[in-house]
């Protein structure tokens, strides 16, 4: 959680139609730019990838998680240093981060041409987009049912964030992603004003810890499950996906055609299961498996 | 409105530790590919421009929207006709939508290649960035003072999107812009799982409405305001903005540069104002002007 994060705004509060001035916290959003620096030593070259805006903080991690989750890297090895502009950026170099793979790495960046939303069959189709990232994604095999968590785990998990997320509890502009263990354990939290990001940041800081795949975790997501979330998921392995918020259809599509358990509307005591409900033990179904 | 906005699907809900087995809405979300037709008779150009995740419906008013708040169009002129897609596209040829320009219009295209969000002096930076946009911005001398809404009708604004809402209420899985008078009155709503498309959308309608510049109106978005929201709202000319939740820093910072009244967490009677507050008429305010 960089300091860097919030920043405290005079504001004009209204409330009843009577005014004050006061100073407000707001989530810091910032343009990153990614680039990759890669090629044998001879003929090294510098790309640019991306550019997202971001909430700064744990840009290194966001770098290799974005990188790995849209397949351009395969592993945590393929990088061999990633830092903070200084090439042709006297301003704003926080702004600009290098990822530098091994000299034997290619990275694949066809990949990065029209995302995997789009195949050359058919133009643009759910079910294409799907089958490109099942042919990029590493641990499919992963995806095996020995990983559970029970209703009452899985509920205290909302609260359990919010606890770790208090500290940005007062800008309600931060997206948070969060890996646990399936006792409820949080392993990794991270935020952004943008979901995806927040995901990007989680799977990177899991890569540099070297614990992918992560089959024998849940992910908690604080708000929506879109496609983008379920296929970055998807390619670090991860199986079991709760969301506070509401899923998409081509989330619960995508988590149906891997076999990944995909809960969403997370709130008090309630939830739906939309995928793969085998994961998730709850005490009054009529599960063979469970007596 | 499309009717192929949302899905029934069957879902488990748990409650307390017991399930049960029921339908439920989930928003739609599909990827659409903007491609764009150009150039004289003789030597006509395909291009694709973009891929978006989007809720089907208003495809049309989507691909104009992005086109003009982009800047690679500038008028609704000059757009010859929108379809979707009918060339080498057998299948879900509604996920391909095809914007034909009058053969005399050229495409400010470079404008696509790395977005508004970096320069070339720079590398990356929030400033950097907001001076790209005021270069595109073709409404910059029309965010003038006059127009103004009170407090009454600005905390009223939630309901009144929410009466238009109620079709998709149940899902909780839809962003929507909605723009109004000064007076409260709905002129346009769109919905859509990604809020720059829902806002794309909305000044697509506009566009095709000759309604622009947009600054006698109100927008107002049913989350955050995000930098790329306010963005496309001053491309259309918007000068007051009220959101139902949080601004990021750089949506502050760009509603400042370009004198936008910027509101945000509309909740009941209470709402926080952060940048130009003249175009807020608040009784107790000791404002020479009011009295």
């Amino acid at each position: 959680m960089a300091a860097n994060a919030v920043l405290q705004i005079p504001v004009t509060r209204v409330t009843d139609g009577a005014s004050e001035e006061l100073n407000d916290a707001i989530a810091i959003e910032e343009p990153l730019e990614i680039r990759l620096e890669y090629g044998p030593a001879a003929e090294r070259k510098v790309q640019n990838i991306s550019v997202t805006m971001r909430t700064p903080g744990n840009d290194a991690e966001l770098a290799a998680g974005f990188l790995f989750t849209e397949g351009i890297i395969k592993n945590a090895s393929d990088i061999q240093q990633v830092t903070h502009c200084f090439i042709a950026c006297a301003e704003n170099r926080e702004n600009v981060i290098q990822v530098s793979l091994a000299e034997s790495i290619t990275p694949h960046l066809q990949n990065t041409e029209r995302n995997f939303y789009t195949t050359s069959s058919c133009g643009v189709c759910g079910k294409g987009s799907i089958n490109a990232i099942r042919t990029v994604s590493h641990y499919n095999a992963e995806l095996t049912d020995d990983n559970a968590i029970n209703t009452e785990a899985l509920t205290a998990l909302p609260d359990i964030l919010r606890q770790h997320q208090k500290v940005f509890a007062d800008t309600g502009g931060l997206h948070a992603s969060a890996l646990l263990n399936p006792a409820g354990e949080l392993l990794i939290v991270r935020e952004d004003v943008g979901r995806h990001n927040a995901l990007d940041k989680l799977i990177g800081a899991a890569i540099n810890q070297n614990m992918l795949p992560l089959n024998k975790a849940v992910l908690l997501l604080s708000g929506r499950a879109s496609f983008e979330l379920v296929q970055k998921a998807a390619m670090a392995g991860i199986n079991i996906i709760a969301a506070v918020g509401a899923p998409s259809s081509l989330a619960v599509q995508l988590a149906q055609e891997f076999n990944i358990t995909l809960a969403g509307f997370l709130r008090g005591q309630r939830f739906n299961i939309y995928t793969a409900p085998q994961r998730i033990l709850i005490p009054s179904y009529e599960n063979p498996d469970q007596k």
